[in-house]
């Protein structure tokens, strides 16, 4: 297996001065169950400042005011929930007709795991072939059921720290920190997705590219930060990206806007909610540096 | 039919001195929904930054508190819900007393569609010789009933983008992309209204007079912008400005924002509900060009 | 009756380096109603800027989640309500152990008018010696009882304008706009009152002296700024400023927050949860101006 | 007993660049009720911005919306509660398995007093033996149990004001007020504690060592403040810095924090919840003057 390294940015998103919300996309964020409300308010406010031009999320009823309270600027759709507040009852039958028009998915902040939440899952990778991002506990229930993935080249991208590697790749982390880069582009060729590595230098693979990526502090290793590339990633996706790329600039801006909040906040100080205050400036700055234009 | 071109900006407001709250009038919008909460609170915020005294927001119940969450300084009024949480049960006679004092309204954002809301808004625009502004789903079920708009010269404006404009003039979108003008100000004049067709240039037309709007951008095209716009005119004609007038102002102060917006966040990381919080450079900018004077 | 123009701010509340919360007083404001729970947290957040070293808003429990979400930085007393949504069933004799190691009082922001408030509001205004502010639907109330203000010279600030003091005083508007400052020292006078008739140019006047607040401006005429204006008096209140002086130096400090506001966002782009924002720099500006040292 | 006087603060946690969330440690808060939500949110967010990797908010359930409103960051574990809104049901046997992974623990901010309350704290006094920050409420229950501080030298900060510190250790307030070094000192070295009196000059002192504060001023005598500070001394504790450190570092941070909102706000302008949003800049400054290097 040849791994090429990528070390160049991808092009952004075009921004056609016509494009109207449908143009720039629309992405669907399932996730958030009581007491995680802020993990899926998190992905939809990377999502928004993505450049998404529509942004839903999809959560248990009983956080449904929190989540709305965080932004006015996404959309809501509160589903019944279980005794434990998470996201239940609705079958992927019943969801079908918000998903058709749909133009990226997010799977898994915050949405806690469960039965009900596993055999949805599975229906939506097995059957949607449009862009997926798996996260958090929706890449923990992946682990038993890695099957879903191997349905075909359909643009899937997971999102794992080192644990939740170790659950999907059945590997020691110990050999995941020793072996990043081929254990990850290992990963990624046999099931066909782009898989983003997190870790002090977080690695994107597709099994033949390579990218490392320079941004990011440890300042960002605190709750919620990975919620927003999520959202991040998920809203380069509806905006007409390829997995790879949209996964490699994804987690550039993330940790670019990282970089920024430790300049002004201390890498201590800063916290998740203020990585999409900084998305902005990172596209700025990302912009200035690589002149590719804004469309 | 001739229609003007016109390029000056109307003269802002007065702001006498003197003024009180009851001076820069009172304007009510009416819209909201389960998981729309987010459009009706843009539109507050888009009316209370206008300029206008007393902003209300009329919606169901099931989202008050995310509504009132949103702002402290306007004022909401709860209703009944029916079972997808739209308003519900009031009828107009019950609202009436509610609406006599108001000096504009507001229809539709994020209200969602359902046959008593269209009887409810047809009733209102039968009856209400005061200024309104008919948005998003509330301009859907008006196509149903454009007999409404044929009861002589009283100030409405109809705030459509492109797939809106189809249904309620039952044209092709490609025939609207291709005669922009043509077709809003048949419109506008065959149906005694003010006119916004939104795009990459936005223009508003009374059927006579035909502005295109200079500013704003693509990064404008997301989630919740046209409910802000549809506040700032709201609250503009509560203020007493004319028809076309306050939606030509309104337009052109809410690109204006959404280029502020842009220079600090970049297109792609900005956000509607950024509007609001931009406003007011927009206006201090819109004085300093125009030398309008304040009052 | 001899009135002095008064044109000199009074000292600041002594800030000794040795202060704690009770130091700097404990002020309770009581209001809110089903959709004006904005009044009372705009009081709230302007009593805490204000210096005071407690603040407890006393509210009906259907708003207390909207109200506490406002800030985290007061408390909140949520008590039953009526089937509109306002403050019902406690009487007088159950808020006496809360009341009791208050320091100061304000009444009405957003309370709205029933016979169980009027009772309540009697009750308070003739048994509580300390200093009470009453406000909006507190004063309309107050018309029909002004003999509780009767008690003596205890501590009393009004606030009303020109709307609410023709209430008050059984007086047109017009006779109130023609000769503000003498039929306002004459109420002030006879009720043993001070008084601030609001307007273009707000007047203090305890029926001996007289200020003419030269801060402010017309952007302020929009909905809530009374409001915070009763929580920053009933603040000063608390830390132990008179009647008049605390009156004079809130009416003063509000208007220049609403200045500086105007300044930054323009007087139509700025709204009433401005002023606790710009209240911070605003007391820098009084320090630096009038040189009367912090403690 | 030889107490010796520390000037130099110490080193703040390392933050390794492989660090992850797990590396910065999880901080568990319990506390908040019916009124007073804002304190345990105010401790989350001083506990987010202390650096901490993951935050977590033990409340009732009757206040969890407001809480998790307040920041999408944390987590909140909402739990039974009892007619006055307090934690009630959940005995510490309940709680151990969400205890068991926790670095740190905060007690009492807004918890209110019950029987139920005592007992749990009570057996998490006795029986873990992680660091654990004990303020407000719980330091008033603590007084009647002192015995549960007497199980050796675990980690234990107590956070009185001199209030609450009379009623611990059973002392008049003149009496703490005149010999604040010794008798605080004393009664850390009694109860192996390391104690924070607050006051004009806060004390940290373990018994053996005394660090007199040099940073805060009367500004933060403001409802509020002293809940940001246990959450910032749990959160430098889930990093792993010993108790007296904790407490060195976290009072210095703390009321730099506050020396930095008035130096824009005033100190009457300035609030609590001014604090975590000066923290990153105060971490900024720390590391400036310190050179302690951050990682």
């Amino acid at each position: 297996m040849i791994v090429d390294q990528v070390t160049d940015l991808p092009r952004p998103p075009q921004r056609p001065a016509s494009g109207h919300k449908g143009t720039f996309g629309r992405t669907m964020l399932i996730g958030g169950s009581r007491g995680m409300g802020g993990a899926i308010s998190l992905s939809g406010m990377g999502a928004l400042r993505s450049g998404a031009g529509l942004v839903y999320l999809v959560i248990p009823k009983g956080i449904a005011d929190v989540v709305a309270g965080h932004s006015p600027s996404y959309l809501t759709i509160p589903l019944p929930e279980d005794d434990s507040g998470r996201i239940s009852s609705i079958t992927y039958a019943d969801l079908k007709s918000q998903l058709k028009d749909k133009d990226s998915l997010g799977l898994g902040p915050g949405c806690g795991q469960s039965d009900h939440l596993k055999e949805l899952f599975r229906n939506i990778l097995l059957h949607e072939e449009k862009p997926i991002v798996v996260d958090a506990d929706a890449l923990n229930m992946l682990a038993d059921m890695l099957d879903v993935l191997h349905e075909g080249p359909v643009p899937r991208v997971l999102t794992p720290h080192p644990g939740e590697f170790s659950r999907l790749a059945n590997l020691p982390i110990k050999t995941i920190d020793k072996h990043r880069q081929q254990v990850a582009a290992e990963f990624a060729d046999v099931y066909d997705v782009t898989l983003i590595l997190k870790g002090e230098k977080t690695i994107v693979t597709d099994g033949h590219r390579m990218y490392v990526n320079p941004t990011g502090n440890s300042g960002m290793a605190t709750g919620g930060t990975g919620d927003v590339l999520t959202g991040i990633i998920s809203g380069l996706l509806a905006q007409g990206m390829l997995a790879f790329e949209a996964a490699q600039l994804g987690t550039y801006l993330h940790g670019l806007s990282g970089d920024l909040a430790a300049q002004e906040l201390s890498q201590p100080g800063m916290i998740s909610s203020d990585l999409p205050r900084y998305l902005g400036k990172a596209w700025q700055q990302f912009y200035a540096l690589h002149d590719s234009g804004k469309g």
